[in-house]
């Protein structure tokens, strides 16, 4: 045990030694992103892209776990490091609509708040969803500069939501969910796709340029794939994909800009990345919907499939190109990851776990203990599976189905489905139904539970235990109102204002 | 055009000025090993090894069909480049049996007779399942060294069936299918798995060393990971995944020593090595059975998880390295492309088309015309889908049913079953089934088939003119006897005798 921690605490001291006691952090978010789609993770046509060049250069993970199969509950815990019902982000909804009252509480310290404390300059670009306004239309009273952000960039406050198709509804039937931020102002609505990802590419950049002076944590949260699915012309009928895979080399694209512009800086040795999805791929948008790849379920269900998310980490020097990683880790780990690089600090409150060893190779998957003993896969309030050691323990679990000929025209989807939106529709398993996941990565093969009584005791044991530390608090998605309904200028919600100039607005702590 | 001519002109020249004008090849096969198989095509668990470093140093293909389901058409048509019809490996049966009479015909000319044309040296190590004894048991007349190899060193003639596991049956019901060859003698029945990785090994390796003077083909041919199961001690229990990843990882431990003496001996950039399964996993044995990674259907069916395999190419100094082909390739590409590659030859008789070009990186997999406008996948001698262009259309497919609970015991099979073997039990489709495989690899979402007619009609066309090729030929797989059974000492057929002297053995005509 002790050589252990002396390995541990290697891991920390080896960074600070090699001079990288304050590195840069640039978190990438892909909105609804499934395990299988990029070459490197086995997709049979995507093109390679600068993802790929990430896990080349960098290290994958083969069983990263989103802490939620839906955005809103896992973008939170995220951002604080802790399963989602400890601030409250859960209800019937499951996820913030553009006018709920609800949002991320004030009283929960973000990432983007903790690494303050340790000097870093904070900016967010892209899709926020852990809500809006509050009181009024327009307080914006949840946006991200009231959470820790430094920088608020071009913002996707909601979503690049399937009404913002064009092709499928005017204008004036996209006004409602289909509104982006620069900051806190309201400059477009319905958004036009066409040079979102340029937006949000030059913002990311344009921060970077700025910032880069002291430690900056940038969060650059992308809204490919999500549904609308869109590609600007450059990108648009090139993938033999078709226009999912087009959205992914567009989403590629700038990725690979962002990391050129590290090099540019010679910040590339002093900078770690992460990419990851939030969640998984929404299967029922047939040719418009990423693929699990060789998991069960997609988004909003918790078979793997909606919450094992593609995931890499790059930062040259550091971490050794092309490895693999395949112990279970959590989005929940970034937050106590970055903290830890940041100033040697351990979180406990939190439910993730730093990284940092494994990062710098000092962690073995096939022999160390795991990273997680225990994970909870929630919908909403409610555990409806375990993943603990190589099982799973599905308490519940949604139904699945054929999407055969009813949810797909020629191979576009007719709307936007979520079968498994509704967590109180789920079947119930006594006694668990139990999967080797290791053995069993597709959960098709189910133990004999008669011969798993000790596994289902022990984790019974675990589930009442970790109950016992949910607080009770507030939730958030409960409250729709549609006076806090964005509209850029009343009655009309109708506007394509300039940015401001240099593209860039700092908080009002930070001017 | 003449554009692209001129590049395929170069893509045979290139190699030729390199001095490469007769590299040796070699063709490693393995057995039932699934799409999703490997770390590098995606497996979350599974150990990294020689293969994915195959991989990592030479080009991977994600659309690589096998020519059948099933084993011994598939090996048929990897080693005569044409489909297995045309050489009559098609019947009821689907596969030889061991007391099966009949075997591939002596008039049909295979990749190591070709080569020998170009003064090769051939050989052959581990598994052949086309045939064993004609007219009375030991006759060997349908061995491989009556088809072009001049080295047959330990040889499966059958296979490793699921009936070799010890754990399962006792050694007197093991003789009947458990039967290991030294060149054209039985020396060994029931079959030991410890040492038998260790044997295919050594006898490639023997054969390498002794005749690497001259050019040589070798074919090595795996028996991972076919149920039966097994790994020698050294592997057994250390894979995350199981005895299956097991059994992968000593696979890969074998192919990394012989890639290791390739480097030794300096022959490493005059040696062609590509890699393949023979087809789809068996998905039915659970945790012993294989993954299909993202594609539906498994072994014995024409669902792509039945027919594109795993597959990769390594030749150092003319393959660039981590390189990935992303079109349509058949295995029945290997003869001609050895062929082209041993004497510039182009072999017009055969359903392979070269890949010089694709292994050179002259062929662009987004832009070039495709190496196969259309595949026809057979089950036996019926034509059940057709892949053409991005489409896949389904004339019969196979029942797709859940494993949930009456194939599995715990996550253990409790037999060999194999769900689609019987190609009269298939679905009809009038109009066909058509998936678009680019933007749907795992043929989840079918098309409308009312607005594909001009496709529809085109591909019934084409079925139309490829059936007219086929010159009707006598069935070998209709024919049992127990008169040809194996047995090695009779009537005991129970032995393990020691290998030949140097454990080398020549056929006559180059003794």
């Amino acid at each position: 045990m002790a050589f252990i921690k002396n390995l541990l605490l290697l891991s920390v001291i080896i960074p600070i030694c090699l001079g990288k006691k304050s590195p840069n952090f640039v978190l990438i978010l892909a909105d609804d992103v499934g395990y299988g789609d990029f070459q490197c993770y086995g997709h049979a046509t995507q093109e390679r892209g600068a993802v790929d060049d990430l896990a080349a250069e960098g290290m994958r993970f083969t069983q990263w776990y989103a802490p939620d199969s839906l955005c809103s509950p896992s973008r939170a815990a995220l951002l604080t490091g802790r399963y989602p019902i400890r601030s409250g982000i859960v209800g019937p909804n499951r996820v913030f609509w553009q006018n709920s009252r609800g949002g991320l509480p004030k009283s929960e310290e973000t990432l983007a708040e903790a690494l303050k404390r340790y000097n870093y300059t904070t900016g967010i670009v892209g899709k926020w969803h852990l809500g809006i306004n509050e009181f009024v239309a327009n307080d914006g009273n949840h946006l991200p500069h009231h959470h820790g952000f430094d920088y608020v960039g071009t913002l996707l406050s909601f979503s690049y939501h399937f009404r913002c198709d064009p092709t499928k509804f005017k204008a004036e039937e996209r006004t409602e969910k289909c509104f982006l931020n620069k900051g806190s102002k309201l400059v477009q609505q319905p958004i036009t796709s066409e040079d979102l990802t340029e937006k949000i590419l030059n913002d990311s950049k344009s921060f970077i340029k700025l910032y880069s002076k002291k430690p900056f944590f940038l969060y650059m949260s992308m809204p490919q794939a999500h549904s609308a699915l869109f590609a600007s012309k450059n990108f648009r009928g090139n993938s033999k994909r078709g226009i999912y895979g087009d959205s992914i080399n567009e989403m590629s694209w700038a990725i690979g800009k962002l990391i050129k512009l590290l090099r540019e800086l010679h910040l590339d040795e002093n900078t770690l990345v992460i990419f990851l999805s939030d969640h998984g791929p929404q299967a029922e948008l047939c040719h418009h919907g990423g693929s699990a790849g060789p998991l069960r379920g997609g988004k909003a269900s918790t078979w793997d499939g909606g919450l094992k998310v593609p995931a890499m980490a790059w930062w040259p020097g550091t971490i050794k190109p092309g490895s693999v990683y395949r112990g279970v880790l959590s989005s929940m780990d970034i937050f106590p990851t970055f903290l830890n690089l940041a100033g040697g600090e351990t979180v406990t409150k939190l439910d993730g776990t730093s990284l940092t060893d494994v990062l710098t190779g000092t962690h073995d998957d096939a022999k160390d203990p795991a990273k997680h003993d225990v994970l909870f896969h929630y919908c909403s309030d409610q555990i409806m599976a375990v993943r603990i050691g190589p099982y799973k323990l599905h308490y519940y679990s949604q139904y699945q189905r054929d999407y055969e000929g009813d949810l797909c025209n020629n191979g576009n989807p007719y709307d936007d489905k979520l079968l498994y939106f509704n967590c109180s529709l789920s079947h119930y398993h006594d006694p668990p139904l139990i999967f080797d996941i290791n053995r069993d990565p597709g959960e098709q093969f189910p133990l004999d539970p008669s011969k798993q009584q000790d596994l289902v005791e022990r984790t019974a044991s675990l589930v009442q235990k970790h109950r016992q530390t949910i607080i009770p608090v507030p939730s958030q998605l409960g409250s729709h109102d549609s006076n806090v309904q964005p509209c850029c200028n009343p009655p009309l919600c109708a506007c394509n204002y300039q940015a401001d100039e240099d593209g860039i607005e700092l908080s009002k702590d930070e001017l």
